[in-house]
């Protein structure tokens, strides 16, 4: 863990380091996942099922690539009620809040006389990725999904991987729960590579969604394009802004939150009182004796968390949006205030009482958020992901008359004689 | 030219060859691409001249690569006044569509006592790419800048690369009417490299977009992640509906506007009459005598233009949306109840007094969209491109009462602890 201080000379070049640190180790894996695009491509199922022997230990028939109802009614029988009821309040208050994003239409004629338009149309078909082993989350299919039901999408095909052919009873509930039926048996590269070709078995879809590893990543870019994809989600983090008012206690258990996703996570508190910070460092130290996962939270601290210690919450502030971090927690006397001072974010989670393991599951918002920075640019998943707009223009004689002649100018300075005739033919009658 | 019939046996395979016969020759280019942008990230400016020279013919010096306020000058005093007006007319129609588009922040307070929130914001600095060479349209500069000044970005940084010294007087005077000042006169992967990760003399931005070369698609490829990009636009495409109440001359002009572009770009006429289409193939021959793009509209017309007559409109609307076209425009006695039934399209043209042209330079909407048929799950050019999202979530303690048992549930089958730990915590106080 780093300890820095915005009073430190060096701080500038400590800090450069510290949020651009996790970038460097991308692992370059294009060449076999084009072979495997190519190779799905070219041979469909049957590519499909070789990748899926050779990388997941698994035997498919191509009758079999399509989980049956029964291995889904199987799977979802040993899902405890209460979990299932908690699946069922999150999938709740997710569509509540998504249905709150669903832009308007926009129609109006303009003063030229032009009636110009606005209309979005769902996807038809998306394609959400499920990974297997430790980072199958079942919130995660019910963050991918619901979005896209609530956009209007008709078709939502799923592939999650069956490791040495188990399956994963939390996913195929959270799938349920949000009427996904179709699903398929595959992951890794192939299972990218289908969903955007298509094979006999698996019709292709329009975009593909959800997390995975560096093959499914890459593969992924590789098929841009050609359908659309989510952004390319890197390991997980949070920026805690704190004021001494808080128990470290609690400020560290959220750190530890983050770090516990991943080693290379990364969990940074900002405060402003230094005896508060020692405390917070202790009881991180504390935690970690105790807590199941300090493997993995105690690597992602020990090389990637930090604590740093600011003069006011206006340079705290200035570090937020420098670091444009995926979750933002902000426990200072005037929250709200300070959050409006934030330009970049994925999420902010307000006041003392919120933390951010609420907007993993049940806060409403979703939880597949920029990281790595891309907040500066991008922005979390979002019925926007499942819609598409299309403009409209249209012009009565009169309307073409006032707006035509400058259009037909600037054709003809781009040298598109076409296209000023297009519009003169029109004006001639 | 393809004639094609949906009342033919091999309609479904000849159309299917149709809409997909111009993906097959993308250049890979990546190799080369990814040693220019490791160039630029290594040695900066530095390698940015060194490539100018190289592929531009172009020796810069490193204070000369922005453009000083003289060049600018310069070069827009060489511009006709009624030109500048068209531009300025242009501008004001196109901010005053965008300006529509501005969503709006979403604050309540829900059943549970949460306070749940989205709120956007532009990004700090976009850079916008400009081809040089025959493709370098001012109504490009317009297209791709003024929807980031709507959204409120700040900084907008333009690079146009300058074959052997040229600079073109259109492109600058665009820039000089959106207020661009900031340009830099090199382009390519380099251009595309600087304005990603930043030299000294070019400051990196958050975003790129606006059309290129292979070269420049590919550059745009490898830095999406780092940076955003906007999509990867084909050669154009336009699909006309028209019924036989249209002059043929006029649907042979919208045709040839579409297929003087590029070889590469596609018109295709769906019509319902079969003497309407001998109509239309005979003026566009005729048209094609005389028209100064001839050379390359013909090639279009001949290699991808098709006339495809249908039985009823509902057929017509299928193939409409199969083909998910950049531009439609829509010609028939129902225009606007026809273009309800349209799920699939960049922009549409409804009714007969308005050509594809108008929405290339002063309709209002953009006219960068999505081509190649992913119309399917893309949209053009919008102030979408240059705002992001961040949600919020508040909570009072009361709140966390109510929701945060089943977090806690979902925390822990998930085998995350701290997360359940950091809402347990809450909940004792």
């Amino acid at each position: 863990m780093k300890k820095l201080s915005t009073r430190d000379m060096q701080f500038r070049s400590q800090f450069d380091m510290l949020i651009s640190v996790r970038q460097s180790d991308a692992q370059d894996v294009s060449a076999p996942v084009r072979k495997i695009i190519n190779n799905v491509r070219a041979r469909g199922d049957e590519a499909v099922i070789a990748y899926t022997a050779q990388f997941d230990g698994h035997e498919l028939r191509a009758d079999a690539i399509a989980l049956t109802d029964q291995q889904r009614r199987d799977a979802i029988a040993q899902v405890p009620a209460a979990l299932r009821d908690a699946l069922v309040l999150a999938k709740e208050r997710i569509i509540s809040f998504h249905k709150r994003q669903m832009p308007q239409d926009i129609l109006y004629t303009d003063e030229a006389g032009l009636e110009l338009g606005l209309r979005w149309t769902p996807l038809d078909a998306v394609g959400l990725y499920v990974p297997g082993g430790k980072a199958a989350y079942p919130s995660s299919v019910l963050m991918n999904a619901l979005p896209a039901w609530v956009a209007g999408v008709k078709r939502i095909a799923m592939c999650v991987p069956m490791p040495n052919g188990h399956l994963n009873p939390l996913v195929l509930a959270a799938a349920d729960i949000c009427g996904v039926q179709e699903i398929y048996g595959i992951g890794g590269a192939q299972a990218v590579a289908a969903l955007a070709y298509g094979t006999k078995r698996i019709p292709p879809v329009d975009r593909i969604v959800g997390p995975g590893n560096a093959y499914v990543a890459e593969a992924k870019r590789q098929v841009f394009g050609h359908v659309g994809i989510d952004s390319i989600a890197g390991p997980s983090e949070v920026v805690i802004v704190a004021d001494k008012e808080n128990r470290p206690e609690i400020i560290a258990m959220d750190l530890l939150a983050q770090a516990e996703h991943d080693e290379r996570a990364q969990a940074i508190l900002i405060t402003n009182d230094a005896r508060f910070a020692a405390g917070v460092e202790a009881a991180v130290a504390e935690a970690l004796k105790t807590l199941p996962r300090r493997q993995i939270a105690g690597s992602s601290w020990a090389d990637f968390g930090a604590i740093i210690t600011v003069s006011d919450w206006d340079e705290a502030a200035d570090l937020v949006n420098d670091i444009a971090p995926e979750h933002l927690e902000i426990m200072c006397a005037d929250a709200d205030g300070f959050s409006r001072k934030v330009r970049h974010a994925g999420a902010m989670f307000i006041g003392r009482h919120c933390p951010e393991a609420i907007g993993d599951y049940v806060g409403g918002p979703n939880h597949v958020l920029p990281t790595n920075r891309t907040a500066r640019f991008a922005s979390g998943l979002s019925v926007y992901d499942f819609l598409k707009r299309t403009t409209t223009i249209g012009a009565a004689q009169d309307g073409l008359k006032e707006i035509g002649p400058a259009a037909e100018i600037l054709a003809q300075a781009e040298g598109l004689d076409a296209h000023a005739q297009s519009i003169a033919l029109r004006l001639q009658k």
